[in-house]
């Protein structure tokens, strides 16, 4: 049925956005408007304030700060050249919140299923290595290829660390074997050999 | 972690949404901004122009018209005197989509888990009474209560139904019986049981 303009309009907008299909966004459109114009104008103004954001320079995370940089990068106590190399915005959130990590990070963007990065990447790369050749005489101390532990994840790392192996003394990866609160017996092969291997 | 004020803004706006937590409203948040600020500042304006949706004066349906009566409503050729009952607009729209219904429509708003409505849906009903009274000389041709067919939707339709019996000649409600494209080998007995007594 022919639904009034504005609402269309929005349910469009909204149907674009992952985790978000057209009967979700239709339940979200009615549910908004029940919350009343107030609501509605708070959530628009909320999303046109998302446009002061920006990316670090640095590692291209996101920030609103004058001098281009973000909270991390700008943080004199954070070690510069340990760095960390993630994916996705999420995945950082997720690593700091263990308040673990003390370096810093490159933010490369999910890797395209082929494997071969896109130019926007490279650049990101690219930049990192500048970064290192400027202030750290051509060698972090560490780089950390942080992607998921998957078969594809293993593959890109691989491969990422072959082409940073010369800008770092040493190249790691996150740990393997059984997450905490899981249960051996559910535990999958490749899990429970990874575990084994490294045991400790 | 604190991420920046404008992208914490926006995600705990956005996780208040059905079918959003904050773990999906941040994944929405990076993805936005991935996007550009072009983009957000689109969704930004559809969301604002939702506050240009009026409801319906007779049926309580959205609408955009200058004489505050919706699509259906203001249609000459849907039959004003058969009327279905349902709570929600997406139950409207699903029904509209059979295309087989000519009437017209009340929408109740959900039903409270108490079974008892709430001011603006007792409201809601004397309008309808109202109208009857002023176009239908006291008596609607039918009205259709079409709750949702579970148990507490059934004990809520009785309840309406009784309520409504002296103002239309028929109160009905949707039929029972078997989901098409459904198997006999894996419908519930009281839908199987429905589809026997209602045989045909």
């Amino acid at each position: 049925m022919r639904l009034p303009e504005s609402i269309r309009l929005f349910i469009e907008k909204l149907s674009e956005l992952p985790s978000l299909g057209p009967r979700q966004a239709t339940r979200v459109a009615f549910y908004l408007l029940r919350t009343g114009e107030n609501n509605i104008k708070e959530l628009g103004d909320a999303i046109h304030g998302m446009r002061k954001i920006r990316t670090c320079a640095r590692c291209f995370f996101v920030h609103q700060n004058e001098d281009g940089l973000c909270e991390i990068c700008r943080d004199p106590r954070r070690v510069s050249n340990i760095i960390m190399l993630v994916e996705k915005e999420t995945d950082l959130m997720s690593l700091e919140s263990t308040a673990k990590f003390k370096g810093k990070y490159l933010i490369l963007g999910e890797i395209p299923k082929t494997g071969v990065l896109e130019g926007w990447q490279k650049l990101r790369l690219q930049n990192l290595k500048s970064l290192i050749q400027k202030e750290m005489n051509g060698r972090a101390e560490e780089i950390i290829v942080a992607l998921n532990p998957t078969s594809v994840g293993d593959f890109n790392a691989a491969t990422l660390g072959r082409e940073l192996e010369s800008f770092a003394k040493k190249i790691s990866r996150l740990g393997r074997g059984l997450p905490t609160g899981g249960e051996i017996e559910f535990a999958d092969d490749e899990t429970l050999g990874s575990a084994l291997e490294r045991r400790s």
